[in-house]
């Protein structure tokens, strides 16, 4: 198959050309073509959306529902967002329920659905910091401990599948575990941390490679005890993960300075999402002021001031606005931060896949790299999504 | 007067060259010379130190003595800091008593003493938030009053005295304020406020020009609420003043993000010093940790561990070490934040000359300018200060 368009967004620069594409990888990109082509001279070709921070999406919660099918749910429908490969995203639980995040994930993981790839896991705790829980359940935060970590790390059937962890460095053991992550390949995150400057500084060069949902669930920046959003903003090796981008939990003057300050190889995107509508048991979101319970096979929404809503959790078509999603992220960060497409797919792409060690197969347009490619219109809306080569935007 | 080095600081760059000096003014700057010159070849050339937040200094103190002789005073000391010119600052006090520093003031400006130039005042308050009010006095914060601001301005003997105010942009009228100040040549700085971004952001095209002792005194950084902090980082256009790098209450990591960010174009360095060997009445320095009180002709200072030292007032050597000096505020900054000569030069010099408006004859080291100029050594100690081309560092 070949893909022909004006505007391919390369590492290198904006090309025209065309990208030839077999097994599911890029073989070649040329100038020239003989041969029949899939023409998207008016649009935009651009590596697809990589998603290192997704607990669920539409009619799949991994977070929720802690089973493969969950995560196939996930595949179908993330290509619609532009988001061609991810991370599916744990939640901080009991240390048996956690066992069950990774199982799992190794069964989605050896059995790969159709549209968007499973990358592996990211797990966002359970060595967090209570004070800083956020949405977390606060009674199985723990203290760091490598043994566990070993379980949870022996418990995985292919032992690359957790790429990612997020954890409190200023906890007891803390180091051993950064320590004990950086040498099995899991990248560290710094999350739902109440880490100071000295903390971090200490610890950084351990492991720690960079902060989760930056300024959410960490100690702020003050100009006496900078903290953990400060230290990210004063450490250049330090990556700033940003979630969805709604201006409601950071407002977009606040992302662009970050982006100004950190550049575009200091930020990557996520969106965090939960899958809110295959919530298991009352969920009160105190952010969105919403609670979302289960009504017999329905999603019963009630708002605080008291409007309910029902609707069906596995039809997508009722649900994919529960949350936003990555492409709508996209657009409202590029409302209020303008950046050139080469910054932008850093962002969206290559940054999320170098931070897991992926940038050999994953991230950008190149020769040998992996066919997840988005077509994109010139509003950034998705009009179509190739995950390995595949056509997927309507699974 | 010819002054020779080979590293002469410019905006342009560094360069060797020959300063010919006439009537206090630069008249030409040249490759060669066949006259007698004073040969400053393995010294640094820099433009004098501008301090546009000073209280008071050794042995003179605007801010508690109130009279023409403290500014005589901080004229005769200024120098040995490498301080060529200073806008005496007053602090927030009764009406009667800002009407005194007004009338001090006009004596001192019409009649300056040897060695650094009085270029105006900068009233620090009284327009300015009690909440926010540092060390100032709560009691005299008042609400913005554009007539008792008129009458300020119409107090002044030379018009173009006033050169800066602090003020609230928050308050109840300031607005009008801010037009005021704007339309009579006085820049406005946010400081000692709880603005919002949205406060800044609606009044900042009316004449906001930057904010004071950034950090202090002001509604801090917060990713939902940028407040004072954050729209100081957000906004191109505002300056940022920061007060003696000690390091105590501003850290210097946190002054090295907002020079990247802000570049050398929008931050300008001050000293915010108090001249507190000249105290009236006890006063207790919470940030210090010292109370010091006049004891007959001597100056007593109590830290709050029970130390009890007792000295000269008026003897410089005596009292240069109660507060951090310009110079030395410039050493620890750069121990922290390294960078070239010319964006020091601007940090001191040019960007708060620009600030108040006086860039047409100071600030840089540019024919036509006013010959101020210090000599430094390889490590930023000051070796020689002219004032308008007059040695002043042993006044």
């Amino acid at each position: 198959m070949i893909l022909y368009a004006k505007r391919i967004v390369t590492p290198k620069g904006v090309i025209e050309g065309y990208i030839h594409i077999k097994d599911g990888k890029i073989v070649d990109i040329t100038d020239t073509c003989d041969e029949e082509f899939i023409d998207y001279r008016d649009q935009i070709l651009m590596p697809g959306y990589i998603d290192i921070h997704t607990h669920g999406w539409a009619t799949g919660s991994y977070w929720m529902e802690k089973t493969a099918k969950s995560i196939w749910d996930m595949q179908r429908h993330l290509p619609k967002c532009g988001v061609t490969s991810f991370l599916a995203t744990t939640g901080t639980d009991s240390i048996d329920e956690t066992f069950r995040y990774i199982e799992a994930a190794n069964e989605a993981y050896a059995n790969q659905h159709e549209g968007a790839e499973l990358l592996g896991i990211h797990m966002e705790g359970p060595f967090i910091s209570k004070e800083f829980k956020g949405l977390q359940k606060e009674e199985h935060c723990l203290t760091p401990d490598v043994k566990l970590m070993e379980q949870f790390y022996n418990a995985q059937t292919n032992k690359e599948m957790i790429k990612l962890m997020t954890l409190a460095p200023e906890l007891d053991h803390a180091k051993e575990l950064i320590q004990f992550n950086c040498a099995h390949g899991i990248q560290n995150s710094i999350g739902h941390s109440g880490a100071t400057f000295e903390d971090i500084k200490t610890l950084k060069n351990d492991g720690l490679g960079g902060v989760t949902h930056m300024f959410s669930g960490m100690r702020g920046f003050h100009h006496r005890e900078l903290g953990v959003a400060g230290s990210a903003l004063y450490f250049n090796d330090l990556m700033c993960e940003f979630a969805k981008q709604s201006g409601m939990t950071v407002k977009h003057e606040a992302f662009d300075i970050v982006y100004r300050l950190k550049g575009d190889n200091g930020v990557y995107l996520t969106t965090d999402c939960q899958g809110l509508a295959k919530t298991q048991t009352p969920f009160h979101h105190y952010i969105r002021k919403e609670t979302f319970e289960p009504d017999g096979d329905m999603l019963k929404i009630t708002s605080d001031d008291g409007n309910v809503r029902i609707i069906d959790p596995n039809d997508y078509e009722a649900v994919k606005d529960i949350e936003i999603g990555y492409d709508t992220s996209v657009r409202n960060m590029l409302k209020h931060t303008p950046m050139n497409l080469v910054s932008l797919s850093k962002l969206t792409s290559l940054n999320p896949a170098t931070y897991i060690h992926m940038d050999d197969v994953k991230g950008s347009i190149e020769i040998h790299k992996d066919a997840d490619i988005i077509v994109l219109d010139d509003e950034y809306h998705i009009i179509e999504t190739y995950c390995k080569g595949n056509a997927s935007i309507n699974l």
